[in-house]
């Protein structure tokens, strides 16, 4: 059975079974907006992110629990990147007419399931076919949040000597994708099932962002996910901040996956990490006093590791890359171009 | 210039660039979510709804200007329909590489044109490719909005007894449609540009919501915008109340341009107003003994005329159609199927 035979009423009627809401108040389902309670001491976050068959993934690289799962996982990482927890999320589509109701019933099981991990409702959306014209599948989800109030991180707080820090191990989503692409190197299946999981299946870091914003105004200082590749984002928070950063290649943390598939690829590990993009790792600024207890926090709490890559720097000292020899190069900065493909 | 030369940082700069904040807590653009300040004795609402060339517009009838207007209209609707105030918007935007640059700044003009003109602020988005594969723009819009506690107008209060109204003229849009597709039917220049703006163009009811929001509950009693067609969203509102409903045909509002069209084309003048679509007025039910006093406030502070179309029946009555010559049929529901065509 393809979507077509099914109707845009039976669709909706077949995506919103059994959905929950969140409070009393809440009207989620079937009226013209969702109607929803928010709690007064807070501010709310919202953010939109979309996914484009083709561009962004495609069904026969990732299954469909991937494509949903990553489709949601993205957003929720902006809510992460600001400390905030995620509240509600609105689901809108756009479906080839013949696309089979099997792969929807997929990509429906990952939103849900990463709903349901990270508590938050599926309270509208919205469906339109591609016409006849189009054929490409779109996901664009709207995740609302909220943190308490003078509690958000931003990117602009980063001050010269703050420490900067990063979650997990960066490079392991651009490797991911790079395995995909070369199907035929010697790897074993462990490796490669860890770096696609990391490329397809990101973990938003919602839970450690949460533990970030916990801590007393001037400990973390700024914020971001490092969705565009670390060199990227990085130059993001010092445009937002007007600081300089230096990264320190040596203290980068390479998962053993990354530094496995690097030697049989012959691909410099480093490049991965800095520009693969697509990482969802949390990239964050911290008072250098607090650098520790911050590290250390994170991991009791969440059980992800937090390493500290580099130092914020004055504006005038640029973005500086030092090498594991000692040697310091400007940092080239290589962002994607969702436009530019 | 071509948007794939001015690549995705440099749109997202001359898309934001001059945007306003609502409140000083309010930040809007450049961090990975808006922070959003939100009155403590309001409901959230939120509602999104996408536009998809060749399915909802096309650029060979429609211009830029108003294809914008009409994809932020189509969700200022869905906020009227709630009576709440529209408050802050997210822009997705799926865009084909060799789209100019132009169309796209006429499509903001028209964004920021009706974003002005019900104070809404954009606060956030997202461009995205279709890459080499796909060649429809898409725009999708998430509005947010707020109610005062209690006042939220919903589908699913109408009782058998009450009214049914509708604001404005329902059925120019389809009829503006039917003109698009038959341009060369012998009418008088300024009854097709009436028609035209009626369907490129619509006007979210948004000052009339308020108005019937106003009122002490129990006097309107349910509302929902009518984009999928009158005897569609009728049935909706029978859904969700548990009732049944019956239209008199003879009420129906029409334009003059409507009927003008109709007599030259030798077309059901109804036929648009119950099944036409895409009207965004607001269909309603009243508490019967103060029906007029809500018509008289809408027409007096908003200028737009509410008609008494019908009248709420019990569940068992079904939906009925009271033909001008007084004999009555059941209501022939035609929604508009946007995954079938």
């Amino acid at each position: 059975m393809d979507i077509s035979e099914l109707g845009e009423f039976g669709l909706i009627a077949r995506l919103t079974s059994g959905l929950a809401t969140r409070s009393p108040q809440d009207i989620g389902i079937g009226d013209d907006c969702a109607v929803l309670d928010l709690a007064a001491d807070r501010l709310l976050l919202a953010t939109c992110d979309s996914q484009v068959e083709h561009v962004h993934f495609t069904l026969q690289t990732s299954s469909p629990v991937a494509i949903g799962r990553k489709a949601l996982a993205i957003n929720l990482s902006d809510i992460a990147a600001m400390g905030g927890t995620p509240l509600y999320a609105l689901i809108s589509l756009v479906l080839p007419a013949h696309l089979p109701v099997a792969t929807l019933d997929g990509i429906y099981a990952g939103l849900r399931e990463l709903a349901l991990r990270y508590d938050t409702a599926l309270v509208g959306g919205n469906v339109s076919g591609t016409g006849q014209r189009g054929e490409q599948l779109i996901i664009d989800i709207t995740v609302l949040g909220s943190v308490e109030r003078g509690r958000a991180l931003l990117r602009s707080g980063a001050h010269p000597g703050d420490l900067l820090c990063v979650t997990g191990t960066p490079g392991d989503s651009g490797a991911g994708f790079y395995s995909l692409q070369h199907p035929t190197l010697p790897v074993d299946t462990a490796t490669l099932a860890y770096l696609h999981e990391r490329h397809t299946s990101p973990t938003p870091r919602v839970f450690e962002g949460r533990v970030l914003s916990s801590f007393d105004p001037g400990w973390v200082t700024a914020a971001l996910d490092i969705s565009d590749g670390l060199s990227g984002d990085l130059s993001h928070l010092c445009e937002s901040s007007g600081v300089g950063a230096r990264l320190d290649l040596a203290r980068l943390p390479r998962s053993s996956a990354l530094r496995t598939l690097a030697r049989v690829a012959e691909h410099d590990p480093y490049a991965w990490a800095l520009h693969g993009g697509e990482d969802y790792e949390l990239l964050f600024s911290v008072a250098p006093e607090h650098a520790e207890a911050v590290a250390q926090a994170v991991l009791a709490q969440t059980g992800t590791a937090v390493t500290i890559i580099g130092t914020v720097l004055p504006p005038a000292e640029g973005m500086q890359l030092v090498y594991p020899d000692g040697h310091a190069e400007q940092l080239t900065i290589q962002s994607w171009d969702h436009l530019k493909q």
